[in-house]
C-alpha cells in the first residue's frame, strides 16, 4: 500500500519501447512506457489495452484510421485491432493490461519483451 | 476507439462520491470521481482498486497508517484491506477496478451508488 509518483518511476529509465511494470491489480498490470519511433503493426488477441498519454503526443494507427492521444487522455485498443503507436517526439504512457500482454502481440521480433522488469 | 480526454469527462458533472463510467477493458472499468470531505470506512472483498489523482491531495486512510497521494501519483488499495478516502479540498481521480466493484464495498448507505452513468 504504498502509492507509486509516475515522474519518479520515469526517472529510473530510459530506453524505449520496453515497459517497465508499476503495479499488479486484479490480474492485470500497470506499466510505464516510453515511447519515440514508429513501432511495429500487432494485435493481442485476448486482451484490450489501455494507453494513457502522461507527457507528448502519441500517433495511434489503426487500418482504417488514425487518432492523436495527448497528455491525460487515453486511448482503449480492443483485443483483435490491429494497431501501431507512433511518436515524433518521446512520448511517456501508462498502460492497463492483462498479466498476459506481450508488447508485440501476435508478432515476434526483436522488439519483443517476454519478461518485463519490475520499477 | 475512440480516445477520452480526462479534462472534458470531468466538466460533464459535479456531485462528490458518484464514480462515472469512462471505459472498460479486460472486465475492468475506468471511472472518473469528483471526491470532497470524508468518505466512510469500507473494503471491497473480492477487487484491489487503484486511485489515481489527476488534481488535488488525496488522503488515503487505512486502520495502521495514512498516505497522501499526489497528483499523477496512484496507489492500489489491494482487497479486503479496510479504507477510507478524505480530502480537504476536492479531489479528481481516476479509477480502475473490477466491474463488480461497488463504491462503497461491504457497507451499504446512503453513499451507495449501485448504478453508474456511463459518460
Amino acid at each position: 500500500m504504498e502509492k507509486v509518483n509516475l515522474e519518479q518511476k520515469f526517472g529510473l529509465f530510459s530506453e524505449h519501447w520496453s515497459p517497465k511494470i508499476v503495479g499488479e491489480l486484479n490480474g492485470q498490470h500497470v506499466k510505464l512506457a516510453k515511447l519515440k519511433g514508429e513501432f511495429i503493426w500487432h494485435k493481442h488477441e485476448n486482451e484490450d489495452e489501455l494507453f494513457f498519454v502522461v507527457k507528448g503526443i502519441l500517433k495511434m494507427e489503426f487500418r482504417n484510421k488514425t487518432v492523436y492521444v495527448h497528455e491525460n487522455e487515453f486511448i482503449i485498443v480492443p483485443k483483435g485491432t490491429e494497431h501501431r503507436p507512433v511518436t515524433d517526439e518521446e512520448v511517456l504512457v501508462m498502460l492497463f493490461e492483462p498479466i498476459s500482454t506481450v508488447n508485440t502481440g501476435n508478432e515476434n521480433t526483436e522488439l519483443t519483451k517476454t519478461i518485463l522488469e519490475k520499477i
